[in-house]
């Protein structure tokens, strides 16, 4: 089974917007064991969308398209599917019914044009989810493509997502022959490179080379950590849940405490929930992040129960007047280890995080760009690390805020 | 002229890394006038990359290999072209004594590997940009495919950056014919819509497409604000300047104070220079942001002889106890402007900003999410906003942002 993917918008091709719904539905693909070799953007233009969808087909059981689905003139994918079919578009008067249901639900009037959403196909089957006023489309051929299928999915991100879950992968399944279901869990690490990894890991990816139990797969994501994918086939979802368990724990016997989450778990959730577990409270002083890393932990809803908040003193007097911080090198130990206690004294919190450090480009008294020293204060005690980067600012004040993060996560789980 | 992007690697298909080159490129293209009405990724496979290329050249003048130029086996972008070409590869000793002279520049053994980034089609001419160990290629085609081109040049962002400007875009623009230089400059702007700034710009834009002295266009970017791009064609790079401060002056004329900055400029670049121009300090009190702002200012190189810190009060309580504020609600224009004060006092800045707000998802005291009150303390006076936005949190947070910034800019401006 080969499946590509063909985005549609004159924005993508001028670089107005980037492609990211191509990468989400290629990785998607991927989990689900469907091949994927190809992903063209074309833009709003309809014979030369014809051509592309013929070649596509020529080439792959399955194309997705995604985009220009809209209600107005640049929309044209129905259309271009409809060419490609040999039929003609037809009203399909129980979607004109929800789009109108939709607009009066809200409110609003609705503008004439958006029925055009109705006209699909002739024989085009309709996606289960519908979460906004385009329909997503399954279409499939006859004739010189019999056996082969158009998706069509619209531009917007979200509304993308819920019909590829509901409808374009269970049928990509379903003509792969797959009847069970396929599901994966992302284990989230930090702090081992990817060959080290896959090192640790080997002997275990060979066992389920054998075994099939379940497949592992790695994805590096730069200052996020690298992601570690189980993805497990079963008859059906509670055996598929179990298998995950199953091969979730076996890792995690492996590669040991790196992993900080799963799925949807960020660096910041992790941390802000295992304070909240232990009841407890976390202020932060950030010199070289500058709020970086305050902004991640408020960036989580529900953050307010844990965060007291932060203290920034980017300019080295504030350390003694705000924090109450000794006169030694503002890139220190004994500086981050003072910063750290200090902020939980000035905001009342029990637990405090701390960075100082050089972004560049320049040196600072003595310390090159990268130079870093981080605290953490949990549980009356102080500990610190020093982090050397060769990276450039950017990079170096989002590794600290992640390497900072982790230290604390490791220190309340040591303490626990 | 008509030039198409092949971006190359299988990771781009899985959705490892989002191609965000091509974007790039698309953009490049746009702004030197070279339709290209097609971006195709494929995989790391030798016969699917011929195909592509074939098919590329089929409907393209030029096309545009992004990537595959590396030293190790999956690297096959040259052998791919030299079979296009219809020439084998051969090994370039200019080529392969720098890469040998940059290793040893770097005082690191040269894998033999390394070399194989010297063997090139017949008869390709080298980018005269060679940032890295990879050479970029620019493939004069002959035969069926007489008078085309075939460019390559690496996946890495700066790599590719400065060969698109080095050898690629004036190659291109040769071959169109066209013997002068084409330059822009990106006004950014803050407060206007799209359609509005079209409706302002409208007249001007006529004007511009009887006399071709420039073209406008827009860039919507969403929290970064509306980009106006004006392209001018010239006879030589003078000329040109000229003409883009000429177009710059009438179009600031039209549109007024939205424009904050030109080219590579942020609000907060832009915010930091004005300050500085002005022998200014900023502090900033964050309770919705979180250190959001503080982390924008402080990301930008040099910051620090202008921003001397910030206090993110996200406890209510600690907006007493640090900023000294009264007891008023926590989201109000009274609590804003006693932040923003406060934390000039607090920190011995004498310009503030301050922000409380509800980024939701549940409502607030009364407000809902989206409510925010932004204050500026700037010339011993504080100026107030309210701010009411249906977004999610992320964008509340990231629109509050911008916007605090654009209010202290123009406090700014205004008094002087």
């Amino acid at each position: 089974m080969n499946c590509e993917v063909v985005a549609i918008g004159t924005e993508l091709l001028l670089g107005q917007i980037v492609d990211t719904n191509s990468s989400f539905i290629g990785e998607q693909l991927a989990m689900a064991g469907i091949d994927s070799h190809h992903q063209t953007k074309v833009g709003d233009n309809h014979d030369r969308m014809v051509a592309v969808l013929r070649q596509a087909l020529g080439r792959s059981d399955a194309v997705i398209c995604c985009g220009g689905l809209g209600p107005t003139q640049d929309d044209i994918t129905r259309s271009a599917i409809a060419e490609v079919m040999g039929v003609e578009l037809v009203r399909n008067e129980t979607i004109a019914e929800r789009i109108s249901a939709m607009f009066s639900g809200r409110g609003r009037p609705m503008p004439q044009n958006n029925l055009l959403q109705a006209d699909v196909p002739e024989g085009a089957l309709i996606n289960p989810a519908m979460p906004g006023t385009a329909p997503g489309l399954i279409c499939p051929l006859t004739g010189e493509h019999n056996g082969k299928v158009i998706y069509a999915v619209p531009g917007v991100p979200w509304e993308m997502k819920q019909m590829m879950a509901a409808g374009v992968l269970p049928d990509l399944q379903r003509r792969s022959g797959f009847t069970g279901v396929i599901r994966s869990r992302t284990l989230r690490t930090w702090g081992q490179s990817e060959s080290g990894l896959a090192e640790q890991l080997d002997e275990e990816i060979r066992r389920l080379d054998v075994t099939g139990d379940a497949t592992i797969a790695f994805l590096a994501s730069g200052w996020e950590g690298l992601k570690v994918r189980i993805t497990c086939k079963a008859a059906s979802d509670p055996e598929a849940d179990t298998a995950l368990d199953r091969e979730e724990e076996i890792v995690r016997r492996i590669i040991g405490d790196i992993v900080f989450g799963i799925d949807d778990d960020s660096m910041e959730s992790v941390v802000l929930q295992l304070l909240r577990e232990r009841g407890r409270t976390l202020a932060v002083a950030e010199s070289l992040t500058g709020g970086l890393i305050g902004s991640r932990l408020t960036g989580v809803s529900g953050s307010s129960d844990v965060f007291r908040g932060g203290i920034t003193p980017y300019d080295r007097e504030l350390k003694r007047s705000l924090l109450g911080c000794p006169d030694v090198p503002a890139v220190s130990e004994e500086m981050a280890v003072a910063m750290a206690r200090g902020v939980c004294r000035a905001l009342g919190a029990d637990s405090g995080l701390a960075v100082t450090g050089v972004a560049g480009p320049a040196p600072l008294e003595g310390n090159e760009p990268g130079d870093v020293w981080i605290a953490v204060h949990y549980d009356d005690e102080t500990e610190s690390r020093f982090l050397k980067m060769p990276f450039d600012r950017e990079r170096i004040r989002q590794f600290t805020c992640i390497q900072s993060l982790n230290l604390l996560r490791t220190r309340i789980l040591a303490s626990s």
